[in-house]
């Protein structure tokens, strides 16, 4: 299965707020469709998007306008504008050019998730392992395999899996919705937690280590990633657990020097006051819904990528 | 209104499970129904299961088994033991002096969160100030007026609030579904946030205090209070922002040297894997439960109790 992928003159990909309850694949035929697959979560994670943002320039053509929106359509994964850029930079060779180079960046993506998992799990030690994660890091962010749970994925078939503790990810819950459906195929023993008890469990002892994705991570190693990565951090350090961020080299942004520069998107009051459709407060209620937060790069043992292992 | 009260021989308590959709009032006639209410949350909040133990007792009479099981309902929070303890020793005085008791306490909490209020409201300074809080702290957790959240409606009477940022409080949302509705009663202004944003919003700056309450404080100052209060405290520490302990006397367990000798309750994976009914994972997803954290005295700048304000 491809979470993503250009399937007969349009792209296919997984749509995501259908998961647990369903596995549904979507066709998409235009700039606008992918914008609102991209705005309403259907297809997310930071390799998806830069895979997602190279096919949609094929879609666009020549149109600046649609290439510009679709390179907006989130702001704070770097690897979306990245793929729209990298694709957009062929338009003069023509549309064989663009796509050959979409289909690149897909096929990069996969070789990457391989070289991530297997750098992971050498980095690694120990055996019966228990590693805490948040959102979804899994296939469903990437092409075929995952980045954070790429590692997972490989440490489970060199048969080193112990258990996956899962953060919930409130407000979109990623995590209870697609990381336990993932681990449930890999087969990878797991148990799901409120994302407020991720610190609190790391405190009390048995989890061996933190392995997060990330959307942008800043020149100095400031990771912005999934809201709930920074506690998580705080809660790592306090216990002395390692925290690891796992992303190719596409999320590192030279071009931002730190992670005060990131821009994090508010995604508004309704994914907070509701859950999956049923309101949970009082009506009119007002929340504020930052997407990501922004880890500090001395919060972070090291960064995993395809290349190397960073210690920031 | 009153949270819990005796009402023409019962105890009458709003059932707190139906906010914020219906404001409903049961009576309760017996040990087991009171048992029940605890266990499903209809009642909560340390200072009110300090009443509900008390008037529980006087349900029981002397039947010894029920009052043993009522004291051990809920095993975090000591009011619940205290107050069935305090009622259970007039037992031999007759149910008149069990009454008596049970009322004493009942009105002991009206005034001591008055007092908690005062103090907290008199130690805080500044003039619009912004406070981030977790879990229901409010009139809905005590009798009347409420510990953190009591400190919030003070401080409101005295012109002194500009918003309160109200943590939803996963799994059971105390923040999203009561403290929101207290807030709005009050006419304090509010943003409800995920839990895992609130250390992040913390280190974004604009924060003046933290306030939440407490289930049990041992005696070094180790605090166990709803899941998510350690993390806040991890981010209260990093971004420079006080963070207060709002309880009553009588939370402070001096039987209980440290934190670590704190049980703390794990509710089963039901309440995770689903919200208000609503099925979040795939059939079969276990689930890590602690309903409860502890924070480590080091991390918390006073506990405002009803008699003083320590330092730990």
């Amino acid at each position: 299965m491809r979470t993503i992928d250009w399937v007969d003159g349009a792209i296919e990909l997984v749509d995501q707020t259908r998961l647990p309850d369903e596995y549904v694949t979507v066709r998409i035929s235009t700039v606008d469709e992918l914008i609102d697959a991209i705005r309403r979560l259907a297809v997310r994670g930071a390799p998806a998007l830069g895979v997602a943002g190279a096919l949609g320039v094929v879609l666009a053509g020549d149109d600046q306008d649609a290439i510009a929106r679709l390179r907006a359509a989130r702001p704070t994964a770097v690897n979306l504008a990245w793929g729209v850029d990298q694709a957009a930079a062929w338009l003069r060779q023509g549309p064989e050019a663009v796509l050959e180079t979409a289909l690149r960046i897909r096929d990069e993506d996969i070789a990457a998730c391989v070289a991530m998992g297997e750098r992971g799990a050498d980095l690694l030690e120990g055996d019966r392992l228990r590693i805490m994660t948040l959102c979804n890091t899994g296939g469903l962010a990437a092409v075929e395999r995952g980045t954070a749970l790429g590692v997972v994925q490989t440490l489970h078939e060199r048969g080193r899996m112990a258990e996956v503790l899962a953060l919930e990810t409130r407000p979109l819950l990623q995590g209870a919705r697609l990381t336990t459906w993932e681990l449930g195929r890999m087969g990878v023993p797991h148990r799901l937690v409120a994302d407020s008890a991720g610190p609190y469990l790391l405190a009390r002892g048995g989890v061996d280590a933190v392995l997060i994705g990330a959307d942008r991570i800043a020149a100095n190693g400031d990771t912005a990633n999934k809201i709930g990565s920074y506690s998580l951090a705080l809660g790592a350090q306090r216990a002395g657990v390692p925290f690891y961020v796992v992303a190719p080299e596409t999320t590192i942004d030279f071009a931002t020097p730190t992670g005060e520069q990131i821009e994090i998107e508010d995604r508004g009051p309704a994914e907070v006051v509701t859950i999956r459709g049923v309101r949970l407060t009082p009506e009119g209620t007002d929340a504020a819904n930052p997407a990501f937060d922004v880890t500090p790069h001395d919060l972070i043992t090291a960064i995993i990528t395809d290349k190397r292992v960073i210690r920031p």
